[in-house]
């Protein structure tokens, strides 16, 4: 008799998205015009088409393999030296951080990569998530046997949620007590935050000192504007110790719908199996990425690494502009309602606090009859996003100014 | 204390492929001149570029990419609906198999999949393998903990090995005893053999009868030129409640580059809970790949559409026909030379008795040193593959040719 894996069995089965997608559906039905002035601010999903330098590089491949003397089957499972290289002396050695070309492994998600990167750790580790949080860190480990069921409020037994409020910045403090693996991203998804070098520097402290793991997912990097803050865990001195590090070209150049991403594990980075012996992660990943993946599609790498070039850098730093630009816009809108307003700044994410009490899926209702926007309840990130709502910068500008004008307008 | 996961350094270090590697620049720097004639038909890697439909498509969507009304962000993480529909018409109910579009799942691998499986399996199954056998299914097993350590042969306990042998085809027949897990692939790798209908009807009715669940993997359907031999296990009466399928582009349109391949999950199919509650495994799939992946690049699912064109299919058509044109000049080859020969027929690879009592990496050094040509040594697949070689016939046909030229005056 085949048997299942039971943990599936513990999920949730209503999904942020899914649910949000059915009250838009309802809403659009019932009001069949006030559909057509629709603004979606809800999904993050870039909207702008891929940069020029990325296109023509893609043109470049598709032809390649169309031809015998330049086709390319099977490349390494780990990504092509030259995107490597270029990932790893642009986005570190460029910055002051110490890692190596063969320290980055190129994949088709920074999704995929932190919900796999459990496939290489043990089952004994205490995990400590942010509350709120991006759903599939929760989610794959709940899928893996990591925590028990949920509770009415959807937290599940045994992970650690650390609360994130206006009090730490959005960003948790390292505990009081000890835990094996920490969850970190920032800048934050859904909160928008970024931490500082100090915050930074807490929690490399802390997992020195406990030997824990940080998993550090930097997808939003790139839309920091504040000089102070670190772009990489790497930044911070002894991280080569203790954490691993996820980038994606996903909201930098767009990919989302072209998938690349990388994750760094230091070879200096070491876990400890079952005898209590101390051994080093990078062997494992690259035994899991042979093993289980066979590499990223040869045209998707070279538009990768054309989001390197010179041209391709000023494309991406357009990119991330006109998103920001977006963000300035939702958060004055917002801010003119008279709400409390966070995040925006070196994230593509607002973070909302709803008035007078009232949940985020309320909120969430109130903006889209009122308002006709789609923006995402706090609720859904974890307990302690109720009473906020994400607003997302993904858009064009008319777009963000009519839903700007229309939060602006809106009365609480 | 971050703890690793322990299952991982019950691997054997040594891979298969690396060892060749290994041998064949040692020869080359010994041997300079001996190393500019090598011919290459060890891995199963395709050489001649991709269809033009596939081309001709993904530079379009190259170009929608790069453009704002017709840019795509993130897909459904399963596939689009255009290309779930197109395979599960063409691949399945094109040939009487009883296959919904939303089974069709699209990944980018099938060797991804046959891997990522297991995530939504239990750790209580008893695993057979067929023996030779495709190393990605032990590996993944070792690495989720389904097995004890290995022994001097490469063996892993608690796995039940089905020999292939000429006896019974190098197709396993049931085994007596229980078992609720069991990898097929066919048209084999590495063998070359191509199930019948009577033997895949034996194992769906084994299946059956022990609730067991089959992993079919068809990656190399297209090489069947017998048109009594089944493409699918769909085919098969009752399988839709004992088999997932995995099928692949890697080899019919040559994507082993690209990157896309499908896996189909009936909705029939189900498997016990811990409980022994019988439940549907197509929720868990879907759930498995919303969470942990995002859909395959949008360029990339064009591609694949291409290849199922009235052109592309021409186009696949032809390139197949060169593979299995190699397949059987190298054949003729082996044959000539007095050697035991099999598959090549409905199959990329020839599987060839080394002659004499020889081991198989006693025959790969023979013929790398005497014929300059490299393949790969039968033991690499398993216990059962000792005093076996495999013959890849992707190649160009100048390169086959030569190869059986030598092969054939190669004194043994």
């Amino acid at each position: 008799m085949a048997y299942l894996n039971d943990n599936y069995l513990k999920l949730k089965a209503g999904y942020l998205f899914p649910e949000i997608s059915r009250r838009v559906a309802a809403f659009c039905q019932a009001n069949p015009e006030a559909a057509l002035r629709l603004i979606r601010c809800g999904i993050g999903d870039v909207t702008e088409p891929l940069p020029p330098a990325a296109v023509a590089a893609m043109r470049r491949a598709v032809d390649e393999m169309g031809a015998r003397e330049t086709f390319r089957g099977y490349g390494p499972e780990q990504g092509y030296d030259w995107l490597r290289a270029t990932v790893a002396s642009n986005d570190f050695r460029g910055r002051g951080c110490d890692v190596a070309d063969d320290e980055i492994f190129v994949s088709d998600g920074s999704k995929c990569d932190t919900g796999n990167i459990l496939d290489i750790l043990g089952h004994k580790n205490k995990i400590a998530i942010s509350d709120p949080v991006y759903p599939v860190y929760v989610d794959t480990n709940v899928m893996a046997g990591h925590t028990g069921g949920a509770n009415e409020a959807g937290a599940y037994s045994k992970l650690v949620y650390l609360p994130c409020r206006p009090g730490n910045g959005f960003i948790p403090e390292p505990p009081k007590r000890h835990v094996d693996l920490i969850y970190l991203c920032s800048p934050n998804n859904p909160t928008g935050a970024a931490a500082s070098r100090v915050q930074l520097e807490a929690w490399v402290r802390y997992s020195l000192e406990h030997k824990a793991l940080i998993l550090f997912d930097a997808a939003y990097e790139a839309y920091i504007t504040d000089p102070s803050l670190p772009h990489s865990i790497f930044e911070i001195p002894g991280a080569r110790e203790c954490a691993i590090e996820f980038r994606s070209c996903s909201k930098n150049g767009g990919f989302t719908g072209v998938r690349c991403a990388f994750t760094v594990v230091p070879k200096s980075l070491r876990a400890a199996a079952g005898t209590g012996e101390w051994q080093p992660l990078h062997p494992l990943w690259l035994r899991r990425m042979t093993t289980k993946f066979n590499g990223v599609s040869y045209i998707v790498q070279r538009g990768a690494e054309a989001l390197y070039s010179a041209e391709g850098k000023e494309e991406v730093c357009g990119l991330i502009g006109h998103y920001l630009g977006n963000a300035a816009v939702l958060r004055q809108g917002a801010k003119a309602a008279g709400l409390k307003v966070f995040g925006g700044i070196n994230a593509p994410y607002i973070w909302v606090k709803a008035p007078k009490g009232m949940t985020s899926w309320q909120a969430f209702d109130k903006i889209l009859n009122e308002a006709n926007v789609v923006i995402t309840p706090g609720s859904g990130f974890g307990s302690k996003g109720e009473g906020y709502f994400r607003v997302s910068a993904f858009n064009s500008r008319p777009n963000a100014e009519e839903a700007a004008r229309r939060l602006q307008r809106l009365a609480w």
